[in-house]
């Protein structure tokens, strides 16, 4: 329920055409739902903006199923990440209009249209092997009503790849990069363009790479400025705050 | 063996109920049993007023099995931890009593009725995926005769489902809070309670998580006074300790 | 220079107001200044939007004279961060208007007024050894045009003091949290707004802190989302950030 | 203001002893008081049991004399830790009756008498130059009004010295272990008694010993159950919980 | 060859029992024999007292079974550490003699009588998971004719067991402690003996364990003296060292 | 498309042996050809002398296949490392001449021959462990035209075996020394040699090596002049340096 | 002494213009002087190609002048690097020719001609605070007869300064690249040229930079291949190699 | 007291030539001596063989004078480590003939004469700044009564240095190699020898040497076999080792 339906109803008890029981139950569920294993945070779409996202990692396959099923009865479009392609199958069978993207590891449910703003997001990566994350913030972004606009493999070992694809780049209104390795697109975009820019280290790479520390260093102590990131392959993370400042 | 059981035994050789040399061959094994690969504490009650508990993780299935069987034969309640399925199998083969948790981990074996006391362990996780952990500590404590309160998915990511069970984490005598990511929850929880609270790390979350490091630092460096912290992912020890303070 | 005073410059040339040799004069230092010791990126504030700052940590005196030097035959208004006392006498002896913010550790010098921006960026602090790095974000905030608000020491040892403040948090367009010791503050602010969080770990704690490593894996690692990380202490970064998307 | 103050001050409104007005303005700065760079929180002894105290690492002498000056108007304990002497000296001309003590680096000051429990906290050191953060810790459970027991250098190196000592650290509510080096004694402790262990690494040593880390994880994988960890060097931190354990 | 070979050799020439030409074939692969992807270093036990011993991790079974088979032709003992059971299936093929400890993991071919020493090593563990390592050192150290002592899971969670076999660790010429989790064990072995101690960390344990960080760097900031530190699992390492001493 | 071709093809339609419309088709994927997944950098080999060389891991087999498949169309040697089995059976349907090196997990495919140098690369590893990455490095080297002389096996353990391969190291024009564990090799190359040293270390090892940081961190620190690092099991990297350098 | 001098002396000796004992007495200090603190590496020049460096961090005073002090009895040019003011001041006394560069903290001591490449190499920094370990870079080349171009101040965070100076970076037969903070500078000239690149992380930032492992890790991770590393800070390494391969 | 002076302390009891009360007397200090801030462990001579040594880092003045002081009434040699020239000025006011090391930092005072080994123990540095550490091994060794050989500057940078040293290295009956940067120098001693080497690590170097873990990683991952590590600069602990395996 989000605040213009609470508007709704309340106006409705006011008026008459909903009882103060009715009201009740409805609203009964406001804060949360307990699931016993998890408290459904119906009150975060009121409070920040958004429904609550599923971060699948760690849950077992009924948890998942079971926390999708409930959200389902709500009115929100549903964003599950971390998803594997078998909890994709179960919640497949009690939500057939699911969809599963197989890079970014996501279910989807659309059950309401949501205007697409006319700003855009860019969402650029340094290889072919950071789309994976990449494409888990941009199946965010798009969830949330954003436009976006996908640049891949444009890293700093071919950087004339990376000025062709400039005015793209510059024409958003908020950037995230995505690389792995040594992580130095982001500084390269960050010096370019006069917009935010979230970066998104990767696990790519390997030995002194440590798993995306490089990265992650590298980004952190970027001397371009303008520049936050955020945990290492989170794509959700980038998509989600770049899908609030697109939105300002 | 206890210390009254001790008492016992030596009150009935001095009344000639036992003979000397039956009363050796009881206590000969006092200190420890010495199965060559491993030598049980018997003493460990006496002198610290709890059985010892089997760690299954590094051990073979036949070794767990033969430590088991050995202690089956004393009167002692039974806990195993980070035990497989199939050490589970095998010791039910032995010991049919012994029951299975799956979330936990952890085989126990009932012996005896122990009392169960009045005041209570608040056990709170963060998340979902921060359950089994909280699973292990609970079983712990529960086997040493605790009463236990679950309180499941209160993270600071949406604060009012925690103030929402505030009340029952503050009727506890002492606060067991399990958390992963970034692992607030533990200053949170210590900022609004008068009670020990002993905050357990785990190793849910990925990339700069660095497998719980982040939890662990996080909660030992904690701005809220009266936090202790044990290892990342350490539910026994969180509920053996919580179990200590409980019955003081 | 700005866009729009080459424009200008060209206009009058084409008017002949301007000859082509003076023309030429002005613009030939478009790029850069060459001091051998640094290039002055003139060409910042038309690529990226605002003048380039000077970050004066490992620069001698002398080299931050002489940029200071340079710029101020310019028309823009200039900050130097992480400047001593001893920079900020000798800058002083050339350019008298110059100012220093103790705490900050910064000199400014507004050479034009710049209008204020109505919505504004709320700046956050655990504690107030968080303060310096906070106030050098809110220096660097202000000199770019936008309306600061402060609200001090809140951290969550004691979270009603953070409630007691949320409205003008919840005001804000954009939020910058500061924070050292386990850094949940941000974890916390991220889950209670709408807005972008922009995380500032401090090197503020002992021991287990690692100099600021334990905040920064925090906030990376937040369960909250619309939350992106800055370098530790990096106040500047914040605030220019924060001034960026302020803006938008 | 502690709870029965409060609830004196209600009856005496009540009774018409005390106006609204008065009542009013007694309980204004109930929550917190703001001093611009802190907000007091003096709702803390209400909430978690016991007064705020002053961590003076990163504040100014000024911040930390305007600290203890607001305080000093009230009625209870303070306790200041990480001082300097030079803090001491000023807020020695506010507050003539404040004590230093030079080991562990503290400032008390003793406003109204507390009753002295009769079970008592060992807190037990490894060798000499723990000594320090072993007194922090002392200093702190005894202005919370606990008797405490000191028992100092019993490393396992000599760990004949240890069993020397052992009816004074068993007959001890609840343990604190400080140690340095490869910090085994809280292994070694937690072996031998059936209390809670509060195990406080410290950065003695060097090296390896990465100040304080070496110790650190010792304490978190100790094999004895029963033990919890404090930050490096964190004595305050360690009296403050066997303070909230030993009134249990 | 052995020196004694050689000298036999080398006399067979002068005497004219052997021709030049065979003393050239038998002397040309004294310092080593090049299969392509090893050399053989035949010198080493001319140099070192030792026979080479093959270390089977990230080899190929095929280069495994190639160095044996060099090496089986000569007349020395055999040892090959850290082989896989297909390893040793294969090699006994070629060598049927061959033996294989599943819990030590190691390969043993006993191809001439040793004599064994008078003085013992005793190798002490901590707890059964660290058994693995501790038959790596044992297997070791018997291939080379010591005697050898084992005292399995005395760590410090129940120092008694350790105490009870102090007479058998005391009587050793060179002590080897194996231990995993803290690792307190090799200190307080350290303290009570006058015997050079050599310490193993063990990879056993979980958390803040780090795969064995914990133990190792527990064991290199020993307060107690005599003791030195070999890396984490190396068992082989701790016999060869062990070995050394207890011949001089 | 090289240099050479280009100016080929310029004459040829200055000639009018080409037209125009020919001319810009042959010309409009000079700087790169867009996959989608992958910006192909067709302008590298002008730029750096070198074709593009596919980096596998992290691709999906579809990928690697699309990638060869457009690089086949060209008249350039290709070269894709650390490729798996079942990625080169998948090129080989298209492209029946590559060849797979299973130590080095390369796929090549030479589509020109090319001059070998006369002076040579020596690539020298510690261990029979480290050949798979000396591999990558010596099929590089090869590939680009390199004579490449391989020694192995030479660690520091048995350094005779080194001085017995010294004079081949030094007829080098530059040295790729290959070495886990310790890493000493480098040095005791570096310290002998009047060559460059690049130095490779590897993940070969075990416990404190923390998969090959132990040979890096040896590397970077050596204290032989001369030497420079590239990263952890980086043959690749190695060779294609290796090739700079000995062209020059 | 270097090769041809060796040749001359024996030539001199078989012509019987040298005496025999004259003969030893200057061939008997070549393979090194034994000063006690140190063994000066005669033989180095022979074996290596240059003189010996004195690396002065960690000597005294009087060892740095020892050292100086028999090395100026010989005929070869002399570089001391990382001395301080101090050691300067005392090895000018003994040696008036000595010179000071207070930026690279280097001694030079020319005591012949030496011939200058005609081939360059080109030493380019990311930022002025960066310059002393360029210039220690610089002072080793130069000292060994290298041209060197020095390019300063081009970082990524405004690329079109490093574009401008393109021609002469390309037209360097090796390239230093020397940069703090994320080291981005290396990567992306490595992917603008084909020739060696050396790239030296510094320890310019702060925070999560920890004293250059961010440029560290950031460089050996470099995607632009053709790139080695050296330690951190390390000019004279990288100078020293750049030299050797300009010379190739 | 030793052990034989008890020996003789009872006799003489037996005898009557000493009354019960003094022999009482004389042996109530025997397991340690209680100054208060440090237990002297009067037992350990008999213990372990030595008598204790001061460690004086985070000990105060005061307390190293009281100990010595104490300790000095005693008939045994006393060691003190980590000592500064003020520590050792107080002593010497106390204790004329204490001796002090400015290189080592030792306190040493002989009481009695020892015997001095007919077989030496061999200390090998890597170059000049090694010497500290390597002559604090050295005086523990000699007041241990050790014969000591001092090889200094022999790093693997000019290995034929080591090489003219081997043979009064191979005439040790134990061998300590003292080396910072990457400390190769263990690995090269550790495979030319048939002796047990201990290998002390130093924190000499800057950068990616990390204050001494380069070379104590690559120690711990040797590949020669009979190396052990002690603690990053311990001089005394491997010293004390050596004089224990010497004494065998």
């Amino acid at each position: 329920m989000n605040l213009e339906e609470i508007r709704d109803l309340l106006q409705n008890i006011k008026n008459g055409n909903v009882s103060i029981d009715d009201g009740v139950d409805k609203l009964k569920e406001l804060p949360f739902k307990d699931l016993g294993y998890a408290l459904i945070d119906n009150h975060r779409e009121i409070r920040v903006g958004y429904p609550e996202v599923i971060y699948c990692a760690g849950k077992t396959i009924g948890q998942v199923k079971g926390i999708i099923e409930f959200m389902n009865s709500k009115d929100n479009n549903i964003l599950a990440t971390r998803s594997t392609k078998e909890m994709y199958e179960e919640v497949k069978k009690i939500c057939p209009e699911a969809e599963y993207n197989e890079l970014a590891r996501t279910i989807t449910i659309k059950k309401r249209q949501i205007d697409i703003t006319d700003s855009y997001i860019a969402i650029v990566t340094a290889g072919t092997s950071d789309i994976p994350v990449a494409e888990e913030a941009a199946v965010t972004a798009e969830i949330f009503g954003n436009k976006v606009e996908r640049i891949n493999d444009v890293g700093v070992a071919g950087i004339h790849r990376l000025f062709n694809k400039l005015d793209i780049i510059k024409g958003a209104k908020v950037i995230v990069t995505v690389a792995g390795m040594e992580g130095a697109l982001a500084s390269v975009v960050g010096g370019l363009v006069d917009k935010p820019v979230i970066a998104v280290p990767t696990s790519v790479g390997y030995g002194a790479n440590f798993k995306g520390l490089s990265a992650l260093l590298s980004m952190l102590n970027s001397c371009s400025s303008g520049t936050s990131v955020v945990n290492i392959d989170n794509g959700f993370g980038a998509g989600y705050l770049a899908s609030m400042i697109n939105k300002l």
